[in-house]
């Protein structure tokens, strides 16, 4: 029987590497995500009473809800809460994926992503908000933060709109297979992919700064001030990528991983909807000038869906100038790269690393090669602070708890395969 | 005495090492280049008789001729050659460098590139003729070649030169060592540092746009069309750091390395303008499809003012990516871009490598130490075909004679010091 669990992860894997994401459009959530009201407001990590959101996760939730002018102050956004008036909910049951905290909310501009091959399907995810440490995502929220949202609203997101909507959309693979050339794993380093997609927009800005160039101007400062734009829509790939693999009968292929405020937990292809969740991860940190390790707190995060394919952690030795910014040295990052292809189903055939030869990146994480080696997932992440903010940048190491979960759940209804 | 010689080293790579490089114009060959007649054209290397040039470079000096309209043919433009009606010059001689055969015209355009620094020296360098591996650079002329050099000049150079007049000026230095980390050694790969370049001119191209959209466009197409729009800017800024690294009383560094399609050659801060010459070096070179070995032949070059500056070659390691153009694996780019430490005076202290922790380069080539350890400068360059145009790129080590040559000449001059 292990022949069809190979045969499904391949099926799986097949999806994965096959899928084709375009950025076709940006909408507001509420314009563009199925089944969103006015009053919904996502938050990363699977779902969890609201009583048990704490933290700088609790308080980017209610920073949303304040935001999105639903309450009038902190009391009232919990009530509201409490009453079911505000509706929270996870980012993946919506085919969003949330940076940290990972708030949406009703108004806020979205990515859209829809793969142009095998299952068509479609992933989101929202904008970033700019150099600033201090923001929504990271569990603050004040006038600074606000008015940080809501210059990407106004200003950046229209302008990228306009100009992705001239261009007739924007192929994204392509932009991630060029960055990883040059320096990105595309999870905590997107300087180049920013700039290369900066380039496949100029043509269509050119055009829009006929009638409107001071707006593009801040439109093309926010694209490229510093290295982060572009991880929103390498998050939104991932997802368009990895939900095209999700759901064939039989494998054992990871298809998201995801945190919340208290645990870490993924989801597996032939495992449904379920999220199997377990203790949150050790992390080795790198932090800014000011800020010290007693300061570190989880507030969610879902951007490990770029591990989940094969990229950041899987592809650190794409990005050795990360050494500035996630501490680690280039021999580390080497031997923890290549550990990666012990616990995966191949090598990805477009996504490729110059350091390994251009060797293709591990991806397609295997349940059963994680529990075997005994080898977790290491995974790329930005850093915040228990006052709220981003205080740095580290590596962590996933706890093996949600993927024994899985595999006993996996025994469970296939009871005839041994996984 | 030998710390005199250390003292006149640590001088020469002071002004080598802070030297600050900005683009501040670009203008006609003619108009620009102190001493150029309508007459004159440069070419790479050190001074030859007319008879001795031969092969690519011959004709590429011949192109540049009917381009100019100096002659109607190749005869006559051999003829007026003879009769020294046209005059045929080194680029170094007039402060230029030339990019393999290195052809300067009156009507070419330049990028101008002033050092804001220490001496406050002057550099040019003509542009980039874009993807077509035929090239007039490259020994060949048609009416294609024609073609593409009236573009850059009527498109690409007159949208360039306007942006960076509205700019102010482009310091070069920040954009060079950020795409140090991007995967360029900024010789034969200038990927990152030309999307940099493009980013520094977006609002003055978004102004420009409000009048002449079709002509910007055209021009970003050639910015970030491919890898090498930049390399004519890394050439104008390393001519521009060595240049002001020359002239340093005792000095044993190397400012300048530069071919024919003859000879290979050096200049030494304390030699003053000599060229010192040897036989051409070896090259292991990776071919374009449909090429062979026995195409590989000799036009010229002086874009190994890159490495003289230590970068290309003296920078590989950050460059992994480059083996897919130029051969090799990683480990020899590493083990080769280790070696050029034992013949340099120093580190370049903002120019890094991520693969070696953030390592300066090495820099301020030292005759003493390739003479010392027999180690020859490493460089990356692109390879001719004996029909013209590029075929492949490749790794080539200096031949020693010249450093030998140029050791007893500073005997000679510095009789009381022993290099």
């Amino acid at each position: 029987m292990a022949r069809t669990i190979d045969q499904a992860n391949a099926e799986a894997c097949g999806e994965l590497w096959t899928a084709d994401p375009i950025l076709v459009d940006i909408q507001s959530v509420g314009e563009a995500v199925p089944g969103f009201t006015p009053t919904t407001i996502l938050t990363s990590g699977p779902r969890q009473e609201w009583g048990e959101y704490e933290g700088g996760q609790r308080a980017a939730i209610i920073g949303g809800a304040l935001f999105e002018g639903l309450a009038k102050d902190e009391d009232e956004a919990a009530a509201l809460i409490v009453r079911g008036d505000i509706k929270v909910a996870p980012c993946h049951e919506y085919d969003c994926v949330g940076s940290l905290a990972g708030i949406y909310t009703a108004s806020m501009p979205v990515l859209i992503v829809d793969n142009a091959n095998g299952k068509k399907n479609r992933a989101f995810c929202n904008f970033y908000e700019g150099t600033n440490p201090r923001r929504l995502n990271y569990g603050v929220y004040d006038e600074g933060v606000r008015e940080r949202l809501l210059h990407v609203q106004n200003t950046v997101a229209p302008v990228v709109r306009d100009a992705v909507r001239i261009s007739g959309g924007i192929r994204l693979k392509p932009i991630m297979q060029r960055a990883l050339h040059m320096g990105d794993e595309l999870h905590s380093r997107n300087t180049a992919a920013s700039l290369l997609f900066t380039r496949e927009l100029i043509p269509s800005l050119l055009q829009l700064a006929e009638k409107e160039r001071e707006r593009v101007d801040q439109a093309v400062r926010a694209l490229t001030a510093d290295h982060y734009f572009f991880l929103r829509l390498s998050m939104a790939t991932a997802k368009a990528m990895a939900d095209a693999a999700h759901g064939v009968e039989g494998s054992t292929v990871v298809t998201a991983m995801s945190f919340n405020c208290r645990q870490f937990a993924i989801r597996v292809s032939g495992l449904g909807d379920e999220w199997y969740t377990g203790p949150l991860p050790v992390v080795e940190a790198s932090l800014f000038a000011g800020h010290t390790p007693e300061e570190i707190t989880w507030m969610g995060g879902e951007s490990t869906i770029i591990e989940t394919i094969g990229l950041g952690g899987f592809a650190q030795a794409a990005a050795f100038p990360l050494q500035a910014y996630q501490g680690g040295s280039p021999e580390v990052m080497i031997a923890n790269n290549k550990k990666m292809y012990d616990i995966v189903v191949g090598e990805h055939p477009d996504f490729k690393i110059p350091f390994f030869g251009y060797r293709g990146t591990p991806s397609g994480i295997d349940l059963r090669k994680v529990l075997e080696t005994g080898t977790a997932p290491i995974m790329n992440i930005g850093i915040a602070g228990r006052n709220g903010g981003q205080i740095g940048a580290g590596v962590v190491r996933a706890h093996l708890g949600c993927f024994e979960s899985a595999s006993s759940a996996y025994r469970h209804k296939y009871k005839r395969i041994k996984p």
